[in-house]
């Protein structure tokens, strides 16, 4: 399958708000997950240290909406734009997040995932 | 200068559609640009090489409008989303395109540009 073929299942999913089927589906085993953060969860390695971040932050975010935008592809790479609207459990704070999420596949895999936040 | 402060610098210019000055200005003397395409101009290396592109995609498209979104940061790099409304001047096609920048600073230069291109 080409990158824009499984590009296309993946931001079908993320965008009907399925975040967590697309990660189970498409995370290669040895995914490496990359956050713009210091921190035990900048760096992730693993499909089960990747799922248990996000675990981490479904129970701890109440997401008002989520958008994705894209696919823009480059070879084996392809970026998405979010745009998400969120309260913090912790403080009750709400927030909205514009990200970049950018992918590189490996075999139709997630190989790695890297994010970018809009700051500024 | 930290990542964010760069990226704002940059994208101030780019915002003002002063393309052309934000290369000159950021590129690195042995910056790479990457498109995502086949060919002479996918992969091109040095300040000249890029500057070269810039002016051969100038001199070939009528720019009716182009804007910048972001800073999107993570670590040395940063993203920046365009969408640009063009007339390809050889074939008289109007063409509205959405891209994603991804650049890689250092020493507070523009070491690497990539560009990724919406598809599907």
């Amino acid at each position: 399958m080409s990158t824009l073929e499984t590009a296309q299942q993946i931001l079908a999913l993320l965008k009907a708000g399925k975040f967590d089927e697309a990660g189970k589906q498409f995370w290669a085993d040895d995914v490496v997950s990359i956050e713009p953060m210091e921190g035990d969860m900048a760096v992730l390695r693993g499909k089960a240290a990747v799922q248990g971040k996000s675990d981490w932050w479904y129970a701890n975010h109440e997401v008002h909406s989520a958008t994705a935008h894209g696919p823009y592809v480059n070879g084996d790479q392809f970026a998405v734009t979010f745009a998400i609207d969120v309260t913090a459990k912790a403080n009750g704070q709400r927030m909205q997040m514009e990200e970049v999420g950018l992918y590189t596949l490996r075999d139709g895999k997630v190989a790695e995932e890297k994010f970018y936040f809009r700051m500024g």
